[in-house]
């Protein structure tokens, strides 16, 4: 089974420019796509990559590139290639059983929705849907898939749900995955420390 | 199967303030936790309310008081009631289908995290474990599980968990729940609005 990863090969992790540079940014996405990729490994998923950009070539992870749009790129693939997985390139804590709950499932479309109204993946089996990923695109593809006459199935997984794009998310890719991303935040001095009895991530180095 | 619910009845929700004061905190509360009752209704599990002080005469809801730490309540019930779950009573997004994966586990003990380091629901089989709500919880609970020999294992739920406890967490009931916290948000005026392409919510009269 394909599945698809939208890569943001030019500027990913804007959101996280308060607590990493743009080289980090980009080297912590590098370890997050990795992560997904490592996952997908022992599944019956066959990653596909889909970059905005060429990446460097010390980045050794095979790609296609595409500087479409998202919704351009993913409802191409979805017409030609369906039945199909997308899966965003930023979810850390993903696991291979989370995965299997994925490909486990029936419905035309099926999707994982993240905090905030995000689609952080989908399994998509009918090449009728297409996606519209601006704004809470959940609802968006609820409605598009009705629209087509589309069944219709939601992934209820704290895993799938968990994207990372703002400095507290970096807490739970800590406590929740033992992965490259974790490793990578570990070696760049983020820490797990408590604040008023709240959980709580600090940089080796941050004044506060 | 016994499901303990604890209710702060005193100041629930401070971290809403911004956006509800103290009546309205109270009165959200009220609907999360009616929720949880109404989701538990059509299961197996039989909830048990204990709350940090009597609640009011117009809220019928069924309820013992016990105003202990919530390590206490909760480690007491396992010790006399064990097998349980212990259930937030803040998870409006709860649908009686998470509710059954939950039950149908098998480890001794099992934790469903929430965003930030918390656990918002636990199945307990063995009256040998206790709970550490404070900080990071999850990581303590899965430590003292490991410490007594019990088996351990993860519900991977976005829907057990989503706790709402700060504004942006309204966003996601107002998406994902057509329950009774989502109906109170919308009579009080919230609404899902887009600002810059991103979903948010806003409230009817608000400035901004």
């Amino acid at each position: 089974m394909r599945a698809v990863i939208p890569f943001d090969a030019r500027s990913p992790n804007q959101r996280l420019s308060a607590v990493l540079d743009s080289d980090e940014r980009r080297a912590f996405a590098i370890a997050m796509l990795r992560d997904i990729l490592d996952t997908m490994e022992p599944t019956r998923f066959d990653p596909q990559v889909i970059a905005t950009a060429t990446l460097p070539d010390s980045v050794s992870v095979p790609h296609t590139i595409d500087d479409r749009s998202l919704d351009a790129v993913i409802t191409a693939e979805i017409e030609a290639n369906a039945p199909l997985a997308v899966v965003m390139a930023d979810l850390p804590l993903l696991t291979p059983d989370t995965l299997a709950r994925l490909r486990n499932t029936t419905s035309d479309v099926v999707l994982a929705p993240g905090r905030g109204g995000g689609t952080n993946a989908m399994m998509v089996r009918d090449a009728a849907f297409e996606t519209d990923y601006h704004g809470a695109s959940i609802r968006d593809h609820r409605e598009i898939a009705r629209e087509r006459g589309l069944s219709v199935g939601e992934l209820d997984s704290f895993r799938l749900g968990t994207d990372v794009d703002e400095p507290a998310d970096l807490l739970d890719v800590l406590l929740h995955s033992n992965g490259r991303s974790a490793e990578w935040l570990e070696a760049a001095g983020f820490r797990l420390t408590e604040s008023a009895g709240r959980p709580t991530v600090t940089r080796a180095g941050d004044s506060d």
